[in-house]
């Protein structure tokens, strides 16, 4: 690893503007943003995939070996990530950090507390909880509905246990009242973080949080708790971009993970921008396949933040595309010609929706060591055949080196290709209108089916004036339908709404279109009982 | 504010010893109390305090007061402080950094996030939580009983309805069982972390903690769920001492803050033992006043970790002698002779118990710019009458000018004075005899009233193996006594001891003698109210 201030330094950001935290860590300050105001931007490039499944693609492994490789090839390039979260780290998944010659260091810390942007937007969460159940305790003069708290607690761990509570039992501890936990990665606050521009964007989107309706019926706002300075306080830091570096020495700006279903799944739009100021490429992904991931980006985050993405990355792999025509889980490992053929179906269906957006797009085959090559090959001709650039990237062997390809087909492709981005659906069209749009022009659904409580809900956000804000749509990322079992390029399914929520800060409607846990559990055994520090009090069994 | 480094340089920090955090706060490796083992160690003084009062008596004020008058008259001194904890800063009490002129900084960073150690203790606690009940869901091979889960949920926040809570509620969603939050200082996790030599005594601390018990009543430690190993990856850092500085200058190790009540009070014994190792005198504080910081400072720190104390500093003020001697507490800036004469009884009884450890004992009269001066000659005339010498500390006001007096004084103590410091009582003393030693020789009561539960809990502890631990008194810090409203050096009264619970990590028995509140409440106005950022984006409001 490179002391951060080198790394910094290799792209012209000062020193004057990193906060070190530690040697090979350090938050960029807002200034800088600021004083490079006048730079012309670099050009911004979206790596998505196509419907993730058991085996995993790869797309943050990609991203990061994109990143590497377009360095390798001469163009300067960042790497803007979501930041890990705790929780699924001693859970079932293991760190986010990429894997062997593509990945971001220091790994460990980076998954384990890192700045702690993720401790500091679980407190402000938490205090806004804890100042509602006090105002009510102290007199209630808001009037605040005890069975209308929509706001719940959060916290950075993986707990069933506190999906569905009781608080205020017992003589002076305040009112007895259904509650819950969600992991802060489904935080509001953590949304709102991602997509502030500023601190005073960051507090006017805190103040608009809805928390609470009161017996009349009136939303109350995290402003009208007088919760939001003392957020804004917690946040000071948790506010401004890390950056740390890949393996090979790539400045990587790692800030922010909201969720990707009930929220928008993309890293902080601060550190886009920063990074867009700083690099000739930025690289960035979004959660999920592209159905959800991509579809967000564009929809939420380019959209809010006045951002023009220049290209987009498809990321694919034979086994995804094997289980996705059909391939049992088993026997991904095995030849399966019919089943890969059966499966493009479901790259070609993202490839045609990524157009819609505007943007060039290419296709990256993140590659398996033992991945047949008769097989690759078909995928490449599929590709042709679509007129679409396909590569294979083998970043996990080789790092920088298994990407050039891949980097010199993007780099090619943002020379001779001008983007015309656009998001899908315009601000002013009603809310179930955007809702059909994606269900027809992405997912390519007969169309949708709300619940009664959805519809009311619909029509009560368009009277209280939220009619304008995109929608952000919960769904299974198995399938482009809203039932995980429907793999591949399904038809003629129906999206069933079953509620509908308010993210006012953030920006957003979001739309359940199932049971979305928002608070996982521990598995049988949990990754936890494998971590540990090793004779040399290195962190061991994370990754 | 100096570069963290130019402080750490000033005594002999080589910059390989110092993690940044930031251009102003540090943390040292613990490698440095290896490669410094053969060093001899400084003077370890304790500043305590007569019992507590709405006033405030300025404990930390003093402690910060003097290390920096210690270095102004030329002996190099380190002042070890407990961190503060973010729930308070935004309840009633603001910060805990000491204030204007003996205050240590930067005062709004660590007030609030610091270094992260608070939120690591909350995942490690949390997570042994989350496994705890995961191991029940996922079959409970360990046969625990629901109804004696002893270990609950951990948050640094003020909110009074996660004091009792019921979770696992709703399908799939564990377990129903009451449970409940207490503040993170609160968390045996906490006190274990406090009183560890190093990472191999942390590991075999949390190994020990007594989480819950077995349908037929065994205890079931961390070790048995299996959350050790990952508990001690997320407190690596947390158990590494901070670095900060005072607004003079002089290095302050900041680390650990526990409950003074329900844990020992004392900041982290791996902190105090490298401040001995790189200053030639350690100041250092407890909690609460000496009836509870200093008995537990010497009876539980300095005998677990093998410390030698050499002097005690107890911190009186004229406003506090006087609530002490009746004067009620909207008059405490009149003069009022015969009630601060009343009041020294207090004084008194503190100076009398802490020569029973065997350390040479002064008094620092924090002094108020609207004190009376005749009051304060009193204070004065009276500790000549008892051979003890008192100074006024004027360090709120001028810094370490102010306490040159007190330094000196303390200089001339440590030379002419030797300490032979032992506990109260011996390890081998039945748990009981430990519980009425305290209270006849330190509060001076008649005697203990055992609850029937508390004494079926002691007997169990004894023949649990646990007998030899020492006892921590979870008591009202405003009297000598159980009861808060009997002040000044009550006689005749009898504890009451309530219940008896066993912190088999942190090694002791906790004595419970009233109803202690581990998760505190938010006042009606809260400090939150008046907590922003102001225009150029600096805390205000905090402190």
């Amino acid at each position: 690893m490179k002391p951060i201030l080198e790394v910094a330094g290799s792209f012209g950001i000062a020193e004057q503007y990193v906060e070190m935290y530690g040697r090979y860590k350090g938050k960029l300050d807002l200034s800088i943003n600021h004083d490079l105001r006048n730079r012309p931007d670099g050009k911004l490039v979206l790596v998505t995939a196509m419907n993730p499944t058991p085996a995993g693609e790869g797309k943050t492994l990609t991203t990061i070996g994109l990143a590497q490789a377009l360095n390798a090839i001469g163009e300067p390039t960042i790497a803007a990530l979501r930041e890990p979260s705790l929780g699924p780290c001693f859970g079932m998944k293991g760190g986010a950090t990429g894997d062997n010659r593509a990945q971001i260091v220091p790994a460990d810390e980076i998954n384990l507390h890192f700045t702690g942007d993720l401790h500091a937007i679980t407190s402000a969460h938490n205090l806004l909880a804890a100042m509602i159940d006090n105002h009510i305790f102290q007199g209630n003069s808001l009037q605040i509905d005890l069975s209308r708290i929509v706001w719940k607690r959060a916290m950075d761990m993986n707990d069933r246990s506190l999906r569905q509570i009781v608080v205020g039992i017992g003589e002076g501890n305040g009112n007895v009242h259904e509650s819950g936990f969600m992991i802060t990665t489904a935080s509001e606050v953590m949304a709102v973080l991602c997509l502030s521009e500023d601190r005073g964007d960051l507090k006017q989107r805190l103040a608009r949080m809805v928390v609470a309706y009161t017996i009349s019926g009136e939303p109350v706002t995290a402003e009208s708790i007088g919760a939001v300075d003392p957020m804004l306080v917690l946040l000071k830091e948790a506010i401004k971009p890390n950056l740390v570096q890949t393996i090979e020495g790539t400045p990587v700006i790692v800030h922010g993970g909201p969720f990707a279903n009930i929220a928008h799944g993309c890293s902080s739009v601060i550190g886009t921008k920063t990074a867009l100021k700083l690099a000739k490429i930025v690289v960035t992904e979004a959660g999920f396949g592209a159905d959800l991931g991509a579809e967000k980006f564009f929809d939420i985050k380019c959209r809010q933040a006045g951002l023009s993405p220049d290209a987009a990355v498809l990321v694919v792999t034979v086994k995804a595309l094997k289980y996705n025509g059909g391939a049992p889980k088993t026997e991904l490992d095995q030849p399966n010609q019919p089943a890969l053929i059966s499966g493009l179906a479901n790259m070609r269906r993202h490839l045609e929706n990524l157009v819609k957006f505007g943007v060039p797009v290419m296709v990256a085959i993140n590659h398996f060591s033992n991945d047949d090559d008769n097989e690759v090959a078909l995928i490449i001709e599929e590709c042709e055949r679509l007129g679409i650039q396909a590569t294979v990237s083998d970043v996990w062997a080789e790092g920088s080196q298994g990407g050039v390809e891949m980097a010199e087909a993007l780099r090619e492709m943002l020379n001779s290709k001008t983007a015309s981005y656009a998001p899908l659906y315009p601000n002013d069209l009603p809310l179930r209108d955007k809702i059909e749009t994606i269900v027809h022009e992405i997912y390519r659904g007969a169309g949708i089916k709300l619940s009664a409580k959805s519809e009311a809900k619909l029509k009560e956000l368009e009277s209280g004036g939220y009619g304008t804000l995109p929608v952000c749509m919960a769904k299974t990322p198995y399938s482009f339908s809203d039932q995980p079992s429907l793999l591949g390029a399904p038809e003629n399914f129906t999206v069933q709404v079953k509620d509908v929520t308010l993210s006012a800060g953030a920006g957003f409607v979001v739309i359940h279109t199932g049971n979305i846990v928002t608070m996982p559990g521990l598995p049988r055994t949990p990754a936890a009982h494998r971590i540990h520090l090793d004779e040399q009090g290195q962190v061991a069994g994370l990754l």
